[in-house]
């Protein structure tokens, strides 16, 4: 038996222990967005700094200015080196009614067809994702001694939340950091047989704006009509950021958008996806998006705007006849090719402002921003991997477009001259950011065997 | 010393056991919008069945599909019988942490003028203003052994949330409550040296709607655009609410909006009423409503429509790249003249359906409905209370319009065949609905003083 037979035996044999270290990661209550939760990332982060150590890793959980940040080398091995990039926060858990048990209370549960899931905030989303590579370099290290190649692997705390202080931390420690390739696992499979690398993800500018009207909330019945009520003014801008055929309307949104390269659209629409069953499976029919544009071009190719949260005034139950004082929205735009997204920030901010009347206030939040990125599909690491991930799957592996936004594969690229392998296992019915998230077992099983060859490949 | 001279006398000397009975009653957190407060809405009606039936009042709670209804009969008494209307219950009081103290925790506080408020949630809406009539009566029965007149006490316990309870009411206890003149304090003076009697209400249809897109929140990288947002359709129809102009869009809403009386608007244009000094006081400065018409017009005279509260999303610290399943709004429009409640609740219905993509569901809440209003300010106990308030100011009491809507004044029009002298001595300042209510100790006082000579008045 050679090497790779004998590393992929010992992750079949090591599965229930694997699983046993996932769920004690998934029982921490990580969220980074909410600073009620900080302690737990920092166990969190101390828990990784710990596993890795125990491979063999020479790995320490960093201080930032916010949530720890884990190093961890094992600079032995030939070959060009790698460096792995993760994420141990989630998302927050909000509406909690809709879980169907306690999110950090991790399970089983098997399906009708016999298959199982791992199911718990978290379990795709990333850490059942990233511990697929931290369980196949354990699996390397207990059948060789050692990694295929030099490996450094990175768990970021604030993926979830902005990443504000990653971009300093990889600039302060480039030198240490900078690898021949960067691997991910963040990303779905194309559907739960076929594998897939991310080849074009795009970008993401996150804003949150406040609008203050009165200084004080007042009774409708008395300022109704006389006095600026902010809600209108928040939902006057959301609903002025699309216009009647779907397009976003801040000026000069789509300058750097070229339409699709035509062997990419023919490749894209040779691909097996039903845009029905795409939406049906969210109990949805109509596609939203601009008129004219396939599904596949909304998700991948084309710039949004959303809205992913909006409040104001009375939200409980029964009514108030108030006007409040203030109303905010959050709003995510996810960028293409060379939209700037810097750029994008100040036309949005120009947008509001420009609707916010003379006696109103308002003030913005910036939660982050991130170019979008192509990598080149005919470089060896890329041929490599995607060898590596058929020979596992059994089918060819696909080089696809990426709806979410990885802001740190952006960074890798432009602070540390990487190309990055963004390979993951995830489905589309994972429901990461949802209630009820879910990570399938053979995904997490066959994503670490599709790591342990992933290695062994990328060291030829 | 006449009678009437003896019994506001009595009222002076009793002050400080008035208000000791008003801060009792303002600790009960009769909270009617939110179920958690059942019980203490329960025990805000028992308290004012027992304080009634102390003075000598035949009173007990009567109970509802909702929150009990206090009515108390004092029979006795020469002269036109008088039916009085007051509700027990008070808004909530989110945001809670802009309040200065527990809301529940009445306080006295003394301005820098040397003139005194009473601070707490239900202060002047409408516990501080019910109680002015109330101590009145106790004083009358103290001195004289009867009431000028006889008087039926009708306290309800739905007014801030919908009132859904009290037409049935009165419509089954018709006979039991008629009388020949309606009196109800629960609206404001002029200012603070001049009482006012309002004639003219605007009415109330209160609407919420919640529209639900996907069966699972989202995330925005892989629907984005594809996938339906709620957000955006709330926001898009809250927005459509309202032309450039500021006039509401709905199809037919002015109908049965006359313009206003030629010798009424000039009567409003005398009134020493400046614009911008009544938006200053709350930090704004620009009318928001229809273009060309007078702030008085617009909350007096004028229908309006305002978004009470909306939400959809992650409302919480830092950012979640969510899709929501949900999203929904609470409207609310002030009516005037004919408009008709249900044709404008039907027309709002029509509209919002008309806006929600066809994969997309909708449901509405119905939060109340009533018709504006207008009484005959020529009629003799108009003029009798009148000069009533004029003797207690010194200064003549004005007849006004009312911008905030009190639907038990029409039901006791229709239902009851009654006229309805509003005479409220709450101030612009008051902050009812808002964090930090109160009502100024001298409209306590003087209240109770006005409502001893209106009793005194109407029996002449």
């Amino acid at each position: 038996m050679g090497e790779l037979d004998a590393v992929l035996a010992r992750i079949d044999a090591e599965a229930p222990a694997a699983l046993d270290r996932l769920f004690h990661l998934l029982r921490i209550r990580s969220i980074s967005a909410d600073p009620a939760y900080a302690a737990e990332c920092q166990a969190c982060a101390d828990w990784h700094a710990a596993d890795l150590a125990s491979i063999g890793f020479e790995a320490q959980a960093r201080s930032t200015a916010g949530h720890p940040i884990v190093v961890g080398h094992h600079r032995a091995g030939a070959g060009p080196s790698a460096l792995f990039y993760g994420h141990y926060d989630v998302q927050p858990v909000d509406p909690l009614d809709l879980w169907e048990h306690d999110p950090f209370e991790p399970r089983i549960e098997t399906r009708a067809d016999g298959t199982k899931v791992i199911r718990a905030r978290g379990a795709a989303d990333d850490k059942g994702q990233l511990m697929t590579f931290v369980e196949a370099c354990r699996a390397w290290k207990a059948v060789t001694g050692s990694l295929p190649i030099p490996v450094t692997i990175l768990l970021e705390g604030e993926e979830e939340s902005g990443g504000a202080n990653l971009p300093g931390f990889l600039a302060a420690n480039a030198d240490e950091l900078r690898a021949d390739i960067g691997l991910i696992c963040d990303t779905n499979m194309w559907d739960a047989r076929t594998p897939a690398i991310t080849t074009m993800l795009r970008g993401l500018v996150g804003e949150e704006f406040i609008v203050t009207a009165a200084d004080r909330d007042l009774h409708s019945g008395f300022y109704g009509m006389a006095a600026a009520n902010p809600n209108a003014i928040v939902a006057r801008i959301l609903a002025d950021l699309r216009d009647s055929e779907g397009r976003v309307t801040l000026p000069s949104f789509y300058d750097g958008v070229p339409e699709l390269d035509p062997a990419l659209r023919a490749q894209w629409e040779a691909l097996p996806f039903d845009p029905a069953a795409f939406l049906g499976t969210v109990g949805l029919s109509v596609p939203a998006g601009e008129k004219g544009r396939s599904v596949l071009e909304m998700t991948w190719s084309r710039p949004t705007c959303e809205v992913n949260g909006m409040g104001g005034g009375y939200q409980g139950e029964g009514f108030k006849t108030v006007i409040p004082s203030k109303s905010s929205a959050k709003v995510s735009f996810r960028l293409v090719f060379d939209q700037d997204p810097h750029k994008v920030r100040e036309a949005f901010r120009a947008f509001v402002r420009a609707r916010v009347p003379a006696d109103c206030k308002v003030e913005f939040l910036d939660h982050g921003a991130g170019r979008a990125i192509r990598f080149p599909i005919d470089a060896p690491a890329f041929r490599q991997a995607r060898q590596a991930l058929s020979d596992e799957w059994g089918r060819e592996a696909f080089f696809i477009g990426g709806g979410g936004s990885i802001p740190v594969t952006h960074m890798l690229k432009t602070s540390l001259g990487m190309d990055v392998i963004l390979a993951g296992f995830g489905l589309e019915d994972d429901r990461i950011h949802s209630p009820n998230e879910k990570y399938d077992l053979d995904c997490f099983l066959k994503g670490t065997r599709s790591w342990a060859r992933v290695l062994h490949a990328l060291a030829s």
